[in-house]
């Protein structure tokens, strides 16, 4: 029986096993999760046992629990780290499921559920796809590390100190995420590039105290004022951020990279469907795609300051607040940026308010060169698991962890996901389509096993 | 004995009784503070029986009741009508208070509480001036009408359907109200004017629900920054509003009224104590006290959307809002302001943002002509009750139901306050000098023995 055949006549069991893992409501934020976490790695641990591993261990933390994995039985062939997250967001508002978020249930092909997408679905396609290979050979083609956190949706703090104490141990030749979403329904994709972020807040204080608007207003600075003013100043009528030195290492993208990246099969109305702004606004000179991938941009993600209850109150606000943030591109270096930006900031500011400015996160852009050979096996596997070909994207959003394990081990980082733009990832009836879990588990097993030609 | 002679004689007695007063916490806002409400207008109403008046009525309404009393035992004389408030604002944060708000307490020729200035303390000296004349020579020297509501602190909405409906009974040959404040300490003042007031609140709507910043960013309408570019395009660099027609009913002040304003004993330095702010802005070519008092403004009073929680969050948010105002004075129109404002962000605003407009509130500005032979009277009894000259002052703050009420009985309006600008009304704190309540009482009565001669 053939790989494909194999995992074909599984279907049922494997849909079982997952509504089982994705009943554990392994909510990383809230503390009376704590034993839904615990029992969420349990089950990880258990089922990579199951699915070949010797190796196993659950490695508490200041926080969750890892769960690493590893079996280094195929000599010669390379190695390669899987990393995936079991925990999930918080299901509230719980009002707005229409299925609850930890019973899953099944509706026209799509299963719904906390943790469908993001990430427990992405993670059990790996831990399938592995155990049918191991079933059917009685080994695995490749060396492989797994490692599965439980804190991905709060930050990735432990996970991160466990790599930096154990650079030996996860050495691989690869890096393997299945935690993106494909282009569209039926598109197959490989993400070989993030964007990369500087997220920052200000404050803003004119007057000591808030004052009452009719008595002083007129003749006394108003931070909201300032603010505004501000912020209307860090674009220009092109859209291009004003920061001077912004576009300054931004990498060339080539013609023919631009070229292929317009061509993908994405449609403008599918995007203008889903946003429903009533029109569209980017950066001068680029493609929807371009802006959204290539381009770095700056966003306002939250502002407030003064009244904002219910009726009326006269006030003129002794502070004002914006939290926003850069999106990164090659070769932008975070830190640089966010100096240039606090410099423009204080620059633009008048006199009227004093400015308390962070960065409250940051994470590098990351780009891989995808016509190294892996990126080709990741494709041909895609071809077999979906019968389809996969096309090459990159992605707006940023995964820090991905840019930081590039620059810790040099290796390529291999994004595959099986999400789709559309599945409510962090949003009430998260689904993922089941023809993209079911294929995936085809592919990335054909992945596995290809890599040991490489 | 004289008048002042008489009041002096009862300070102690004064005090004690305003304590009394002070100690119900009649706070209008809060629905466990009805039974206080309702002691507390009981409580006016005795202490107007007490003062002389024999007519005093509860008049209950849908929320909190009105106190009124008449005296129209005088004929010949003039009639006048005297309205304040026996509501006070909430008083938390309690914690910051030095004394408990409704403990009043005396530190350094202040007394601290709840409503010593705003406007309990205020009320207290009319019934105490009106109670030494009474007792004095038996009777009142003017037909009084007396109109206390409990209203004030939340909108007022009774007692202006009370005012419709009683205009024949209300009809008096003038209005006095003392919930002001003189310019400074030492400086007895009659406010003849106060700014109108439209209050605005606008929701930008970009896309129809929150998007991932990195996933949408570059490519999508974020309508916090739409908002930001509006307000931006709200004033030019001299600081005026860019609204078309927005300054064309402002009446000329003339250059004999600008230069007596800017003569008033008012110091830049207190001012700029008081705000606090590293550095001051307002329309060019006007005086502070001219851009307080005789210009209008527009200002944010709130702006809020998208994340203001802690850390991070990558959104872009659907929606965005502002609260905002424009300050008005004679003869600017509030429908009319209203009108050029909407249609002037609407005109600003791109096709990317839907956007909802409301007018939240309304108050026309209010000038009276002050050198009308009342407000002679009133600078002279003010003179007999502190011994120094009194000024004449505007403010720039609202009081719309002055404006109505002068609309309404086309008759003039005197307001002298006791307060003084730094007495924490609305604030934690809140007191009022001493010497300006037991002065107050004195000039009052005065005020009011003078009008029988007018």
């Amino acid at each position: 029986m053939n790989l494909t055949e194999f995992i074909e006549g599984r279907r049922d069991q494997h849909l079982a096993e997952l509504l089982e893992f994705l009943r554990i409501p392994s909510v990383s934020a809230k503390s009376e999760n704590k034993p839904d976490i615990e029992r969420a790695a349990q089950w990880v641990a258990d089922h990579l046992r199951v699915a070949g591993f010797k190796t196993v261990e659950i490695v508490p933390t200041n926080l969750h629990p890892l769960v690493y994995a590893e079996s280094l039985e195929a000599p010669g062939k390379p190695t390669v780290l899987f990393y995936g997250h079991y925990d999930v967001q918080p299901a509230e508002p719980l009002e707005l499921w229409t299925s609850p978020a930890f019973e899953p249930q099944s509706r026209d092909g799509n299963l719904f559920g906390r943790g469908t997408a993001d990430d427990k679905g992405q993670v059990h396609i790996h831990l399938k796809a592995l155990e049918s290979l191991h079933q059917l050979h009685g080994k695995f083609p490749v060396n492989i590390k797994v490692l599965i956190e439980g804190e991905e949706e709060v930050g990735s703090v432990s996970l991160w100190d466990y790599v930096q104490n154990n650079k030996e141990k996860l050495k691989a030749d690869a890096l393997l995420v299945s935690d993106t979403a494909m282009l569209g329904r039926g598109v197959p994709s490989i993400t070989y590039a993030l964007r990369g972020l500087d997220y920052y807040q200000i404050e803003l204080t004119g007057p000591v105290r808030d004052l009452h608007s009719g008595v002083y207003g007129g003749a006394v600075p108003n931070p909201l004022t300032v603010l505004t003013e501000l912020f209307a100043k860090l674009h220009d009528k092109n859209f291009r951020v004003t920061v001077p030195g912004f576009y300054d290492d931004v990498a060339k993208v080539s013609a023919t990279e631009r070229k292929a990246l317009n061509k993908l099969p994405w449609k403008v109305k599918d995007f203008e469907r889903a946003v429903g702004a009533p029109a569209y606004v980017g950066e001068k000179g680029f493609t929807i795609v371009e802006r959204l991938w290539i381009r770095p941009t700056l966003e306002l993600n939250g502002i407030w300051g003064g009244y904002q209850g219910e009726g009326t109150k006269t006030v003129i606000p002794s502070k004002a607040y914006a939290k926003f943030s850069t999106r990164l591109v090659p070769d932008q270096n975070p830190r640089k940026i966010a100096k240039l930006v606090e410099a423009h900031i204080r620059k633009l500011l008048p006199k009227t308010v004093h400015c308390k400015f962070e960065v409250l996160s940051t994470g590098k852009p990351w780009a891989a060169a995808y016509q190294a050979p892996i990126f080709q096996v990741a494709q041909e596997a895609l071809q077999k698991g979906f019968g389809k070909k996969a096309v090459f994207i990159r992605e707006g959003g940023s995964i820090p962890f991905v840019a930081q394990m590039h620059d810790t081990f040099k290796v390529p980082c291999v994004l595959i996901g099986f999400g789709l733009p559309d599945e409510n990832a962090h949003a009430p009836d998260e689904h993922i389509f089941l023809e993209n879990y079911f294929s995936g588990i085809k592919a990335i097993a054909h992945f596995y096993q290809d890599l040991a030609s490489l």
